[in-house]
């Protein structure tokens, strides 16, 4: 496995990302369940507030799998329903919250640390497979 | 923009992937919604069956949104319900197929063609922004 591959996904897996949810119940660490070439496919359960944060070098790709997300920025909130999508681009500060769970299917370059340039808070979490 | 970014997408844009797919009605045609760095995020509809094909150079992304997909690969099929992820590894020959229509999210480097190494098949399509 090269650098860009830590993790080996068997060519026969499919992922069911409901079961893969239903595996775990804590909020703001993200699970990954697949990669795309050097990118990491998670699904994150999201209730309150995450913490104010930008990534350089990548934009942030969330859509909402179920529930409600808003998506703070520092000008307006987005607010995404279920089957919605919304780019965060690279370098923008955002802060996700959401008022009851929702649950969210995050895709990033691996590698990238979910709180961005706020790494060091209590919300940082390391990658973890599921 | 530079050669990687061939669309640009308002930071201000939300997209919801049910009413993008509304939008068109047409079979194996993606439709791109969103960029993620240097990648294409494309809602498209698939029924009936595909090109054999494989990508020499990228992983294969999809998410069922609707229905249900079929992923032949040479030693056997991957059946996906809504709610469903598969990877196809770089280099591996499948064929999606769907005997009713299905609602599928891709996610690809920009420039993929999405007959891969069957591009010239008159499924080859051209990448279309909506």
């Amino acid at each position: 496995m090269g650098r860009d591959r830590p993790y080996l996904i068997s060519m026969s897996d499919k992922v069911n990302l409901a079961a893969k949810l239903a595996l775990f119940s804590d909020h703001f660490s993200p699970r990954t369940v697949a990669t795309l070439n050097d990118y990491k496919v998670d699904v994150v359960k999201i209730q309150g507030e995450f913490v104010w944060h930008a990534h350089a070098d990548t934009d942030d790709f969330f859509l909402v799998l179920k529930g409600q997300l808003e998506i703070e920025l520092r000008d307006r909130t987005v607010v995404l329903e279920e089957g919605e999508v919304f780019v965060v681009p690279r370098g923008v500060e955002h802060c996700p919250r959401a008022r009851r769970e929702a649950h969210v299917l995050l895709i990033e370059p691996l590698g990238t640390v979910n709180t961005g340039d706020a790494a060091g808070s209590e919300l940082t979490a390391a990658e973890q497979m599921i």
